[in-house]
């Protein structure tokens, strides 16, 4: 039973063996997303506002903030936006950057415990952002690849998220605040993608006792239908002990996925989330959306 | 590694370990089905041969028959509309029928091996229906209860399969013909349904070493948006070792949870078969129908 608590100033969300699932909101990320890179660029966040408020209705429990934009001042974006983010809801969030400055710029104006994104296997990362996690007394996400790449053989990947583990712990960060991205590749190029990662989640379950997560859409890559493939994987991926993914909550496959593996897996007393959820046919509608998030607060300590 | 061969006269399918899931279309069953039970009593089989054609396009494997109508010649029907079926298409059946005498109307008829659903581990069921099904030379699917009706316990529930399986191999029919009902019960009442399933499932494919199969859309009686939790079930089910079920191949969070588990679990190489089923934007179609059953046709031994 390993719990990770992620806070905001006010709300607190429990990333847990037992717990439902948590749905981090992937969508506050200019990769790949033009018209937001620009907007961020020249301080306009009112997309990033609408897309805060959009994940939160559509059932996300965490919000990552990513401010990775080419040749702007990261450091200072990312501040901006989780004042703004942490200044409209009470969302826990996962600070998310490749860059170490605008990791710390980000924890320091974070009201509550952050979940950091994220920390690899290389030397280098960890003794940048491990003290970082200590000092500011969040937790991290530790991504299972480290100077020689991703490994295809899944043993190599288990080992690294445990030498991050271990690491984290010399720095005094217990391994519940630690929780693995295993690595999804995508099925249409390696076959195996869906047996190895589901062997990964088990054995960093059963054997390093810690939370999982991952970009879960890596796996759809190059596929038709990519929701589909999504919403299979997550269900089968939280069967497998998985606790946590980064995800879009706006597509309804991601929901209905988690939501039901929860029923499944007995984590939804008398189905109460599910019946709320989906019980009025007007379910798309904007009375349905407000219920639903109150719903999903009822079900974590607040 | 156990494979069940179903056939018709002219075409194999594989239930198996390491198979892609078989759906066992439900469609063609007068329960619940007012006007078509009217019109099979009255001998216009026409929706039954549309149901039939629709369920093979829309990704059925097999095809379950049932005729159960109160008042009506049931080892008649059934035996006629088993014809009918056989004589539109070579997809192999699944009869299925409480009456004893009605099943053996179907075997007399049937060309190929068929699947007969179903024997209970009730003394009686077995002495009458175990050596039709050796007789006939066909499969059997099994249903885990018995005179004492449906235990909560899975343990008991495995004993009773493990009491039908055995008893099987003294009729002389072998464990690999036996497909296994562990029974699922339905998860907005019994809130532990999900994981029990799941483990009996589990134990059933490694220590019984048989295929299985089930009612998939009990897990969802009485909850909204069933289709939700039947996607999330039969996903989970597949990874938890399920072979086969009997389900609304109509509903495309069906297809999409079948087909997707099987990408997942590496049983679609090169994930032909989803890309086939999903490229098109007018997947829908009829044109893009008739490449899906071609699809499926290829990838099973013929």
């Amino acid at each position: 039973m390993t719990d990770t608590i992620i806070s905001s100033a006010t709300k607190e969300v429990v990333i847990g063996f037992e717990r439902p699932f948590t749905i981090i909101g992937e969508r506050i990320n200019p990769t790949g997303r033009k018209v937001l890179a620009e907007e961020m660029k020249n301080g306009d966040y009112s997309r990033v506002e609408a897309d805060a408020l959009a994940q939160i209705a559509a059932g996300a429990h965490i919000l990552d903030v990513n401010a990775g934009i080419p040749l702007a001042d990261e450091p200072k974006i990312l501040a901006e936006i989780i004042q703004l983010i942490q200044g409209i809801t009470d969302m826990p969030l996962c600070i998310d950057s490749s860059i170490v400055k605008a990791l710390e710029s980000g924890l320091e104006v974070y009201k509550g415990k952050a979940l950091v994104n994220s920390v690899t296997g290389e030397e280098e990362q960890m003794e940048q952002v491990l003290p970082l996690v200590k000092k500011y007394g969040a937790a991290v996400v530790a991504i299972s690849n480290d100077e020689t790449g991703i490994s295809q053989d899944p043993d190599v990947r288990f080992d690294v998220a445990k030498k991050i583990v271990e690491r984290a712990a010399d720095y005094g960060i217990p391994a519940s605040d630690v929780v693995v991205d295993p690595l999804v590749m995508p099925v249409g190029a390696v076959n195996t993608a869906g047996v190895q990662v589901m062997k990964l989640i088990h054995r960093l379950r059963t054997e390093l006792k810690v939370n999982t997560t991952c970009g879960a859409s890596n796996i759809s890559f190059g596929l038709p239908n990519r929701d589909g493939v999504n919403g299979a994987f997550l269900s089968m991926a939280i069967a497998a002990g998985m606790t946590s993914a980064i995800a879009n909550p706006l597509h309804k496959e991601v929901i209905a996925a988690t939501l039901g593996a929860d029923v499944m897996m007995g984590r939804d007393p008398d189905c109460m989330n599910w019946i709320q959820r989906f019980r009025e046919p007007a379910a798309e509608g904007e009375g349905a959306r407000g219920r639903r998030t109150s719903g999903r607060r009822g079900r974590r300590p607040a």
